[in-house]
């Protein structure tokens, strides 16, 4: 039953991070055309951003080693694209494939920094920069991821002046969008608001900024309605809570597209998504991955009679 | 990390439904000596109202034929042991073993109520009067109990006028406390809001009521934030998210103590739960049930290093 709420957005864009967040944590390597066909899929279930790969070298994310070959199969699409990229080389590449968007990721922690980029934040940054200004120049939509924003594993939990900064530093290179990350999926609703006041306070309204929860905790829902009752319209999410393996020790899953979609159409808020076609493409993954999804969601819609 | 956010309460009671709600839907029957010591260190956890057990007619829910055998074992515990009575006769067995709190459970819909109890709603309403009068005549607390609040398998959607008015004849039965099942799992936070007020303007404020929700398509605590929001300060939950078997066809599993104890910290909201104790708590109980808690909590909490 569709019930609105006050004070929420009549319209959010979901940006879909299954293809890249969700695979390049798979144990095994993933066919390219199984890759291709999840995004054709997705685009078909009427999500209108898909972030298709990542163009970091393939030694270091060997799942997405493939960026070159996958991103001509679903290029052609009519939807947003966005690929990562994390230096120049990166760019080049992704510019030599027609690529329209990109992402640039930073962490909010230097204990994160140095184990995902082997940089501290200021050299992390440092080498974003002429990503962002080469990007931009070349007329791309750039997107700012930043992890880490509300806790990290080695340090525990960020204070809120401390993803503020580091926001706010990657928003001045010229990203148009800033992803908050809670990596390790320990914020809850309190601290979320906390932090889109302190970056409304720093010249960074919603509109510029979108969330990216995960369910290690269960919370990715909750933190979303509060960001949502903040006036953020831009939602990460992955198909089926693709994303780490929610049955191993991390259960580092992202947020399920689908269980966002459930409570986005509750609510009256427009997706433009056919949730019955992206619970039928993650029920389809789950068979080619040879695991079930973990989206709460997905199983019961695919269980029903 | 704690943050408050504006407008919640300062303490929430949980009302653990966990040895009740969860194992009668367990497929085995649980020994009496592991239901006597899942209360005892859910009560050693923390947590001040455990329902104990159930006194329907042992053919109706095999699964707690041992209510007799079993709530001797535990009432010395210094804690709140609420327990279901369906009528007179559960009554009168509650009443000889010295229960000071009971439950009935009542139906927004004429489907379930069928389904439940073989009754129309007005006929349960009938069954549940001399049951209230009495009990309160003894000087007992009353909880009542609406199921499919918010949807129904047969019936679809509920109106929210329709769960109001039901609510009300329970309320003027003489229940202290109505507890708002969404027995299915379909709601969304403007559908709780919307009923939440509707019961406020029919004389029925957030301090007379309880929220049970279901964690079906992952919509519990995003609700459970809504009602907090709206006042409420009474949430039902189940240790480790027992109810339903999360990874059969029905996926209609509670929402898990440990995921809303998680939020509810993470706000500042007092609940008086030790996590780590209920922690430990649910993994002892999925190695004596021999399959894996459904809790995101308690699969990340219990996979530490």
């Amino acid at each position: 039953m569709t019930v609105p709420a006050h004070g929420l957005p009549a319209r959010v864009r979901i940006h879909e991070v299954g293809p890249r967040d969700g695979l390049q944590n798979e144990q095994g390597v993933v066919p390219t055309e199984v890759k291709a066909e999840f995004i054709r899929r997705l685009a078909g279930a009427g999500l209108d951003t898909v972030e298709a790969t990542s163009f970091v070298h393939p030694k270091w994310v060997p799942q997405l080693a493939d960026a070159e070959r996958l991103f001509p199969l679903v290029s052609g699409l009519d939807v947003r694209l966005p690929v990562l990229v994390p230096n120049e080389r990166g760019l080049d590449r992704a510019l030599a494939l027609g690529a329209r968007e990109v992402a640039v990721f930073a962490s909010a922690t230097e204990s994160f920094a140095k184990a995902n980029l082997n940089r501290t934040v200021d050299e992390a940054l440092a080498m974003f920069e002429p990503v962002v200004s080469r990007a931009k120049a070349e007329g791309l939509a750039v997107r700012g991821y930043l992890s880490m924003c509300f806790g990290d594993p080695w340090e525990g939990p960020v204070p809120v002046g401390q993803a503020v900064r580091v926001t706010r530093r990657l928003a001045d290179l010229g990203c148009d969008e800033l992803s908050l990350g809670d990596t390790i999926g320990v914020a809850t609703p309190g601290h979320v608001q906390a932090l889109l006041t302190a970056l409304g306070e720093a010249g960074l309204p919603a509109s510029r900024l979108a969330v990216h929860f995960h369910d290690t905790y269960g919370q990715a829902l909750a933190n979303t309605l509060a960001a949502l009752q903040h006036g953020v319209t831009t939602v990460d999410a992955s198909a089926g809570g693709l994303g780490g393996c929610p049955y191993a020790k991390s259960a580092t899953g992202n947020l399920a597209t689908e269980d966002l979609v459930w409570m986005l159409h509750g609510l009256g808020i427009e997706t433009g998504v056919d949730l019955g076609l992206l619970t039928a493409t993650s029920v389809w993954l789950a068979e080619e991955l040879g695991r079930p999804s973990p989206s709460r969601t997905v199983r019961a819609l695919s269980h029903k009679e």
